[in-house]
């Protein structure tokens, strides 16, 4: 079954409020006079992730990936619960070396978890945020809302060819880019206040802004010629239409999407690339021209 | 890596103040007045339930399993989140079928989730419970403190031996036992407060005993002549020796073990069957004399 039919028949189980329709990246739930946020996001060898990548950076990465997910609710991160499938001795060391180091790089903690064995290793990651205000859902978008992008986009697309290619520095900023992605956390925070929605990219930044938009009930125009592609993707693949689509639609930046009214003032980074409107879908224009849409917007997870 | 040897290594993680040193069934978390428990349990094919189980059943026991933790910390499930690897559509129609059933029967909702495409069936499971009161620990007995047993074992072996051997209906209570236990939700919330320890049996009597013993700095002693056997497993198997360690080294009944002083009353269900001391280790007694140790206390997650 592919994932979008799954979670079609997921909403008909007994779903708690605070699921939001399992329409949101993360679940919210109100305590007394703070919210709680839970998400889950699982690596799977050979999916998420190369069959020889380094476990340091597959640690990371889990967490930050989680980690991105709770920025975009604009939460402090609390907790991780972490389900491991036991390999061989110096993978398993090796991934907990890079997990204490990104725990610590976020100043999270472990909270506890569980063990399996298994053949293919799968690592799920159940982290844990809280919020003193009002947490933006995916679907607060309003009529003449502005969309914004929190940096530049590329970075993780050119690392990941570059260590597809075999001739690479593992210190390479475009590599690292790939695999140890930043969690736009204490950005997500300053701004939660400020916005009428907000999520991470993880599956493309076209994919997810009509995900936001039909959340939201609206159409999202957007200018691709306003997207920010980074210095480095600028100078190997160009920055003409296909450049930029190819960009728009790889997720592993973990940029945040927001939305936010016209008059509202947000930190300098934040770029202003569409307008939602009235209506329905993903309209994109370049050079004052509508564009056909690719034939994907981004990654859909499949069987 | 063995179980053992990756927990010993995740203590010398950035641990939570709430996971509790890693030595307990639950992470909590004090929130306002209240406190919050987390547990992650998943579920491996081929590891945790046969290839051809059915789906719905391993629904209903990957959620049982993990209410039973709640159980065993005294809390109220709030939620829980599902971590699951999509595979055939009559597979994962049927395994929602069941999780649809079990959710409704434990009155818990879902909150979230994530799914993958992997090789191997691997399910993972993150529940949320609260409570307003403390929260026992695994490692709070006292010296002179009554190790309890919330109700009669074996039927889960018994149902477990009659679906290898092929020949059983589904409705067979025993083969239920086995398929959907029943996690002690009611009964943990109203004990919790009486008890000085509290855990579930999810390896095995004579294992968690030890580990309750091991977390509490005591030794415990078991009279073996009192552990309660399900009046089926008692027909089929006797009540010797070796039916009653059998029984006290499986895990699936899914009964919780709690420590408390000899003069609290304890609902007419908890059957007295060993006692606290000072000093270390497990000891077994049968027929008022000391009798040795079996080979294995209960089930030891492996590589």
């Amino acid at each position: 079954m592919i994932e979008r039919e799954f979670i079609e028949l997921l909403k008909q189980m007994p779903l708690h409020a605070g699921a939001r329709g399992l329409c949101d990246d993360a679940a919210v739930i109100p305590i007394g006079d703070k919210y709680l946020i839970f998400t889950k996001d699982m690596m799977v060898q050979g999916v998420h992730y190369f069959n020889d990548s380094d476990p340091q950076d597959v640690a990371w990465k889990l967490l930050a990936v989680n980690l991105s997910d709770l920025a975009a609710k604009g939460a402090s991160p609390i907790g991780v619960m972490l389900g491991f499938t036991l390999g061989e001795d110096d993978w398993d060391k090796s991934f907990l070396l890079g997990f204490e180091a990104a725990l610590k790089h976020y100043r999270v903690k472990l909270l506890g978890g569980d063990t399996v064995s298994s053949q293919q290793h799968i690592i799920s990651l159940t982290a844990i945020g809280m919020s003193v205000h009002d947490v933006p859902s995916r679907s607060g978008a309003q009529d003449g809302d502005i969309l914004y992008v929190s940096g530049p986009l590329g970075d993780a697309y050119a690392g990941y060819e570059l260590i597809k290619s075999g001739r690479y520095e593992i210190e390479d900023p475009l590599v690292m880019a790939f695999n140890r992605p930043k969690a736009q956390v204490e950005l997500g925070q300053n701004i939660a206040q400020s916005v009428n929605a907000m999520m991470d990219i993880s599956d493309g930044l076209l994919i997810d802004a009509q995900r936001m938009a039909d959340a939201s009930g609206l159409a999202i125009s957007l200018i691709l010629d306003s997207l920010p592609l980074s210095q480095n993707y600028r100078q190997k693949y160009g920055d003409n239409l296909d450049s930029i689509i190819n960009a728009a639609t790889w997720g592993d930046d973990y940029q945040l999407l927001c939305a936010a009214p016209k008059d509202i003032k947000l930190p300098m980074n934040m770029r202003a690339i569409g307008i939602f409107t009235q209506g329905k879908g993903l309209g994109l224009n370049y050079n004052d021209k509508r564009i056909m849409l690719p034939f994907s917007l981004g990654y859909e997870h499949s069987e």
